[in-house]
């Protein structure tokens, strides 16, 4: 039978019919203060009359709908069937951890361990974070150009949080946000979730992934709140020069744009190149500069990230901070084991691991960088840093397909070697190589891109042409 | 000198003067879809002259703004100096392990050391957690009236981001919630940052703070987007019957209203009472039970909590179990270690350990209510679980005080004692006791509070007459 229900309602106060219960006309006490329930009187007002719901109907809301992770979009949308006869080597995703080859140093486990047995880390942390846990990374983190305090410190669920806060607390719907062409995708996907318009910024291949200085500045309006630099760069794996990053400070300081650098990958650059950290490089720019234990100290699934902030011409002032503490306080930080232990993981872990991390990421990049530079069709970039490198591909000279989505399918199909489209990135005819693999791994990849690229590459028409004559 | 520099745009190309690097102008390229950068003539349109900012001025977003703490912004308020005398006594904080009387049980330690030791949680974990850890989940609280599987379960950084996902999938701005009064103040935190509008329906105190059915249901209307029932309550400590929740059940299916059950206190109930989780108890009602380690595990810092998805009725469908998915994506979840420590967790630690949890809470819950029972002009609401006592002020009885506020706030002038005044939970002349503190605590608490009313309370007028004849 169904529910003929209605409901008239007037003044905060109502009167209610309920087929259902058949039993005709109630009063029910209506409170908006709801401090208290109070029974009141009620009178009808036809004119007011109401319809309810009479059916289910739920649905996502729009925030959720518009959470888009084009990586997902793009690699679910892909026919992925391995090789039989060849093992499937992934290449693909980006946490050093999948092959086991990267352990974190005892150091960092002896750490978590002793932050368990002490039962000093079972409660609640501020949402912000420990302030001994915070003193220790404003520590670590210091440099003369850009001190560091324990309350410009906020501690995160991970980086990913780190940024999610950090364009949060820049950003009403309806601005802009520059965004670097490569780069991770997560910016958008919070961005595009929050109402925040998205402008790409080009990287430029040929010049190691430097900035389009001209093409960034073009984009800026009175709307854009915020530049995000990812240094080094997921996914080229480039490292910018103190005089690079100098020139993107003063397009900043210029036009009066904050700056949220991703510095998830600080320090992990190769021997001769040297990593700047942005904010000593600016005392006028202010800077949430985004980190965490995830990639240096190779244990991104602890979600241990940080924001730190650098204002030292107080353009932030005391509103951004307090505003950083209100959104840190709707779902609480990070592990408090993982904050209890984050002192020690910070001054403990020995040199050596950094180092070995770094040189084994080195030579696999290396490898891969100098196998491919002999493909033809393809031009891999080398990186600096990071663990990633990326490779072009003459697409004129793989006619068989369409663009870099079916290249890469198609190399699953018949090498069982998954890369990740650059396409993922918003920069097609490029796909990304993750360098984290064993050795081994790397080399047999390189083979079989090799082997895969020799088969369907066509050399362009007016050659065929000539060796035609 | 002043940067005197300004911009001139149109048809998504561009040319620029730029004051400062005196090389009059220059056309630079401009690329909507910035995949490669392009070199494009330009023409001069000074109708389109476009002012751009010329100095510092970040503000932190709306967002940051309505995000407001009332607990926070109520005792920072306060102004909290404790007798000198008299060692402080906290009963305000809802965590169980601040004075080290609580500890996790062994097992719990052991499962997370395991974890770490084997190396094998260092990476990412899906979105929504490892599937092995939400299969334990499902099977821990698979009843059967509501079985679970593991993709019923979504892993979440703690039940802060339970709740925040539930309401965000579930609710647009402008929609708005039903919420408990006195109630956790997490909910209209959430909500409001989001722009969704908070109903607050009545609890009834003289009923064990059983819901206001009348009340609640003359608060919705057809923007209601979500129900949220909190059994076992915090801050009320009441725990309702099987028959309450089918009344509310059954209002929540008459209006087609989703619940969100926050049932993070879940089974944290007296002996001789008996905890009803909702699901069970409809076959219609589509239900997100909210819920974590935190209080019965005592490890509120580790931050691991869940969404129960119920829907027997496929009324969410795969759209909102789609929604969780996505918004899960944004900041990632659970610290891996939790996550591979939970199966052992939930499945190794003894029953004992619940038990004298619970024992302990309801000694002291016995004691508090005792003892506040008999001092005049304060009414103790005995809880049946959780760990929060109520206690309502006759505050005709204390003219020197204007509400709980000021009531609680010299309690700690006088006392040493402080008690979170309920105003913080919307709900004015209460105050809520936190019961797990040391037993001697309890004690030297109440006769505390014993004392400072003796010293406030005052006889009504007309009492004090009849003593004047």
């Amino acid at each position: 039978m169904e529910n003929r229900s209605y409901k008239i309602k007037m003044n905060g106060n109502g009167i209610q019919t309920n087929g259902i219960h058949g039993n005709g006309i109630h009063t029910n006490g209506i409170n908006g203060n709801a401090v208290h329930h109070v029974s009141v009187k009620a009178s009808i007002h036809p004119a007011k009359l109401k319809a309810r719901r009479q059916r289910w109907n739920v649905k996502p809301s729009e925030m959720a709908k518009n959470t888009l992770n084009p990586i997902r979009a793009i690699v679910d949308g892909m026919k992925l069937t391995p090789n039989p006869d060849k093992p499937m080597i992934a290449l693909s995703i980006g946490d050093p951890t999948v092959f086991g080859n990267m352990p974190t140093d005892d150091k960092v486990l002896q750490a978590m361990k002793d932050a368990i047995d002490s039962q000093k880390y079972n409660g609640y942390a501020p949402s912000v974070g420990y302030y001994k846990s915070r003193e220790a990374v404003a520590n670590f983190y210091s440099e003369p150009g850009a001190p560091l305090e324990a309350n410009d410190v906020i501690l995160t669920s991970g980086c990913s949080q780190a940024i999610e806060l950090a364009i949060n607390v820049l950003c009403n719907p309806g601005d802009n946000i520059l965004v670097p062409c490569p780069g991770f995708s997560l910016y958008k996907t919070l961005a595009v979730s929050m109402g925040i318009k998205v402008k790409l910024y080009n990287l430029l291949p040929e010049k190691s992934w430097e900035v389009d200085l001209q093409h960034l500045e073009s984009l800026i309006d009175d709307r854009t709140a915020c530049m995000i630099l990812t240094n080094p760069s997921n996914p080229c794996g480039s490292v910018y020069s103190k005089e690079h990053l100098q020139s993107l400070l003063s397009i900043a300081s210029r036009y009066c744009i904050p700056i949220l650098a991703d510095e998830i990958y600080g320090d992990m650059v190769f021997p001769g190149c040297t990593f700047h950290s942005l904010a000593p490089l600016s005392s006028d720019v202010p800077i949430l500069s985004c980190g965490g234990l995830a990639k240096r100290w190779l244990v991104p699934g602890w979600r241990m990230g940080w924001i730190l902030i650098h204002d030292r011409n107080d353009v932030f002032g005391s509103e951004i901070r307090e505003g950083l503490v209100k959104l840190s306080q709707r779902i609480l930080g990070a592990c408090t084991v993982v904050q209890g232990a984050l002192e020690s993981i910070l001054n403990d872990t020995p040199q050596e691991f950094y180092q070995s991390t770094i040189n084994f990421i080195k030579t696999n990049a290396e490898i891969c960088f100098s196998e491919l530079s002999t493909v033809p069709g393809l031009n891999p970039v080398m990186p600096s840093g990071a663990m990633y490198l990326m490779v072009g591909i003459e697409m004129e000279h793989f006619p068989e397909f369409q663009n870099d989505v079916e290249f890469t399918e198609r190399l699953v199909t018949e090498q069982s070697v998954f890369c990740l489209p650059a396409t993922a990135f918003e920069y097609p005819n490029f796909f990304r190589v993750v360098v984290t693999v064993p050795e081994k791994m790397m080399v047999e990849a390189c083979e079989r891109i090799r082997e895969f690229c020799a088969r369907h590459y066509r050399p362009r028409s007016q050659d065929s042409n000539e060796l035609d004559q």
